[in-house]
């Protein structure tokens, strides 16, 4: 019964007014092919592919899971078949290179693909998601071989591919990695070993399925100095592509999951399967590494998604269901009772999910075009730049958007009342969906860390200072006459987010010095901060969303409750979520001691 | 794999020195068998019974879930035997009247019983959990015939009850309720309608099932003044209790939910079903309302319960799974890694739970002592203070401790990584059994109203003011070294608590201002407050158990440790959890236009 129309009008509103995408392509001559005209196009047919092909299998394919038999994996009834109107669409080669057959399209309009196709079914999506990890790998890290044999394959989509990290006994401390790679003498390795957790591992929708291994050489140095990574097909392949049979890679059982229950989660066994090394010899994890960033924004994605999803159908609901009479006085005293979305707790729950779902969606719009210029500026400078904002803002990302995205979907049920918890409806369904998102890439607590140990006190707070000043610079601007007639407007958004910058620019400061008495301190404050982070960091888009409906309303536009619905957005934004930064930023200042000081006996007695 | 301890030390900590529930006891006659040695017995054999029988098939009933054939419902394996093995044990008459065969043992012995189980196995706890309701309603409404037949059969558990309000279209709003009751002539009268949501509405546990039905006379006025009360059995049955026949009550289907997939959530069908009325006509309403606030504390009641279950298994994970090292150096080094307890947000996960658990726990047996002289007392005026401060704090209890007990067991899952989200562990699995607990009894919108439109605007801050001025007395006795000797150690939550207490009754008054001028300033600043209110009084109770730690350290006690945790959880709470009114506080006095101004037509553009 879940409902999906992609939000085309939004989408837009973002990617011409708000960030130029067109002005931004003109800038690359390989993204000439990217007109408005076939941006249209591509937005109207990944639109109708979400809603028509794969929102109507997105509860079935709930309910009736994956299938594990002897080692084979049966996707849920539906997926084959979109899996193939997907490639023959050319969706999988959309914004790959040319070399290798793909139509070298923006990155950015990937992400918009992966939006769609995400909200209407999240578990099909990771399919061909997972493959763009196992692409970027090859493309960055492959010889020329490996790319013409496995990029053109995964191009296509005849093959799809996977990411093999994690094992039992380890998923964030990757030092621990025991699968071996033992060389054949020919170039070879017999690579051997468990990992679990693999999404996509095994699956019925492509005739070969291209792992890419974390595994340790022999005489591999201990710890993550000492992995290495390696291309390990399911099939072993000729140079050309043709299938020659199996190689030793069996799935031993899918997990049984709270959600995303379309989407295969196998346990890989390695049994001398032959691979070929990918990258130098013990230098895995830093290849790993080079792509984690876009894999972790793919997945801060699914918060989004999740947001949008469970907005959309809250609010149908909201309008339809009647219960009780609004306190200031009936709204529709002809029927038996209002409908619930004349209760201001209802239209806080539905605005705390549309402010997160639009404000998450700028989020990572804005990120979108940092990939575009990482992977396409030929300006090392530039290239440097945007990598560094992004290495900096992904774990904001990657954490704060799943968890509001979670938050979002819990409120989506709230809505419904008890019919929210009830399958039928599908609310329940995009909780359990989304609540892996805070888990897998690296969970909310590793991301914070991510943030205030590594990327922020690493550097001595560099990354953060070129962050808050671009909102500090940005805010100057708009609240002068001079330079934005819609200062008196916009003041309302300034004000407040140039404070919390400086409060945020200011904390950082205190937290680094405390971190230096107490290194507890940075674990102690990390996701506190992090979440204070994510707010002030989305209150930066909701102003630019206002400042820029305020542009286009004073132009001659049509469509102006449009406009005017984003502003009052933004207001709804800054007076009801923003102030959640004061809590935050009490208790990521408060003594590591009220947490390390109880000793880990006395944490329980029973 | 879930595994769980009845926490009984907790539970003696509270119970008699907190409390001093020994005392209380000794103050009603009809209970002066609840000796220690007694109540130390059932804490014992309730803990056996809820470790060794309800704990094992928690897991297995999720997976199995009810099963509905053509109008009957299978139970998972091993519910029945269970159930039979709870009545015999005389559990179900624990603390039940003993003119009907009850034990007459305080109610507040009967919610520790009720948090063991509900802990153990929330949707087996459900069956017994329903027919209190049916009980209650009966005990205070029915005539001395009904109570013989009914009771004497739900007290021994030989019947098991229900309680059927919600209709398709309605659930909150039950002024819609439309099933009919038409007068046979006999003094019977013939139901017809159609009730959803009914949890144990249909099982194979016992013989009959006793519903308690909202229903219109034929010529009943509109709306909520229009409502009756029905005895409805499933079984037709003579006054001696011996079954006749069926009663045209069908089980249409049953529901396919998130959670609590071992309780039957039934549609029942009453087609001309012979019912009787229970309390007056059209005041069926009012006498569902008499014992709405038990049932709503036994709802809050599986907040902790989550919690509790969640932090048990967490803490053991923490202990074990190794990954990293502690950022302060390893802790140890013999190992590969250190045990992710050694992290800081690992532990502030953990202290969350613990903090919310043991919290919750406190808050519930204030509550049961209250409940204890509401049911007992001859003091008419201590039975209406006692009733009154019950009404106040309960959809505190309600809302508040199911939000923090749904955060508790996301948090648990987040302690598990990604293992957190596969089956076989049980941590999603709380989650989703929990997550109904915000949603039935009443959502968390309709507790924030009730408390903050019903119970203290309605009555000009009148509750509000007794129970602040409770904790403000409480603050100054104890921040006087003439009446506390550890006044010294306690300032530290003293101080804070005050501050915050007499925060909250000057917002009180000037939202109550703010509601004269915009009726909808209730609406919009509820549930915030509802939060507010829930923090501020759990850190009432988190200063009592840490002064009555400072007690028993000054003297001469074993275990000390015990009392040291107590104190050092007191002090997370206050500087960690507490500072999360802050928010609240801005956000619940933010204008309601934020919320309104946007007409519903222009929240979405698609």
């Amino acid at each position: 019964m879940l409902t999906y129309k992609a939000p085309i009008a939004d989408i837009k509103f973002l990617f011409e007014d708000v960030f130029g995408y067109y002005k931004h392509y003109e800038k690359f001559p390989e993204f000439e092919e990217a007109t408005p005209d076939l941006v249209d196009a591509i937005f109207q047919e990944c639109a109708k592919f979400s809603e028509n092909e794969l929102l109507p299998m997105n509860q079935s394919a709930d309910k009736e899971g994956c299938k594990f038999d002897n080692g084979t994996v049966t996707t849920p009834k539906g997926f084959k078949e979109a899996y193939q109107q997907y490639v023959d669409g050319g969706w999988q080669s959309l914004s790959h290179g040319i070399e290798y057959g793909g139509q070298g399209l923006p990155p950015s309009l990937g992400m918009v693909k992966s939006e769609m196709m995400g909200t209407a079914n999240w578990s099909w999506a990771m399919y061909p998601g997972l493959s763009h990890g196992a692409m970027n790998t090859i493309d960055v890290h492959g010889t020329k071989d490996q790319k013409e044999l496995y990029l053109t394959k995964l191009t296509e989509g005849t093959w799809t591919g996977t990411m093999c990290l994690t094992e039992p006994q380890c998923g964030t401390d990757l030092g621990q990695v025991k699968t071996k790679a033992v060389p054949n003498g020919d170039g070879t390795y017999a690579i051997s070993g468990t990992k679990i957790f693999i999404s996509a591992g095994e699956h019925d929708l492509a005739e070969n399925i291209i792992h890419i291994v974390l595994a340790r050489l022999p005489d591999a140095p201990k710890g993550t100095r000492g992995i290495s990574l390696f291309i390990v097909p399911k099939m072993d392949v000729e140079q050309d592509g043709s299938i020659i049979g199996g190689n030793h890679v069996t799935c031993g059982s899918i997990e049984d999951k709270m959600g995303i229950k379309g989407s295969a989660t196998a346990v890989l066994n390695f049994d001398n399967a032959k691979g070929v090394l990918i990258g130098p010899e013990n230098k895995g994890l830093e290849c790993m590494f080079t792509f984690m960033n876009t894999a972790r924004v793919g997945t801060a994605l699914q918060g989004v998604c999740a947001a949008e999803l469970s907005y959309q159908n809250a609010l149908l609901y909201a309008k339809e269901r009647l219960s009780m009479r609004s306190l200031s006085g009936a709204k529709q005293p002809e029927k038996v009772a209002d409908p619930i979305i004349v209760h201001p707790d209802v239209r806080k729950m539905l605005l705390t999910q549309k402010a997160f779902a639009e404000g998450g969606r700028a989020m990572i719009y804005y990120v979108s075009k940092l990939v575009d210029t990482i992977e396409t500026s030929k300006d090392e400078k530039e290239r440097k730049r945007a990598d560094y904002r992004l290495g900096f803002i992904t774990p904001i990302l990657k954490a704060f958007l799943t968890e509001v995205g979670s938050e979002s979907a819990n409120l989506g049920v709230q809505v419904f009342g008890g019919h929210g918890y009830i399958k039928e409806w599908g609310m329940e369904q995009i909780v359990r969906d989304c609540r892996i998102s805070t888990l897998y890439e690296g969970t909310t607590g590793i991301q914070a860390l991510d943030l205030l140990g590594r990327k922020i006190l690493l550097s001595r707070g560099k990354s953060l200072k070129s962050f808050t000043m671009e909102i500090l610079s940005y805010c100057r601007e708009k609240s002068m006459i001079s330079s934005n007639p819609h200062k008196r407007q916009m003041n309302k958004f300034i004000w407040p987010l140039s404070k919390a910058v400086a409060n945020w620019q200011q904390y950082s400061v205190r937290l680094a010095i405390k971190a230096k008495k107490d290194r507890d301190m940075v674990g102690s404050a990390s996701v506190d901060y992090l979440m204070y982070s994510g707010y002030i960091t989305m209150a930066y888009f909701w102003a630019q969303m206002a400042q820029t409906a305020y542009e286009k309303l004073a132009g001659d536009v049509e469509n102006r409750d449009f406009y005017r619905a984003k502003i009052k957005t933004a207001e709804f934004y800054f007076d009801r979520i923003l102030p959640r930064i004061k809590s935050h930023a009490a208790t990521m200042m408060a003594d590591p001691k009220s947490l390390m000081q109880l000793d880990e006996d006395l944490l329980s007695f029973l």
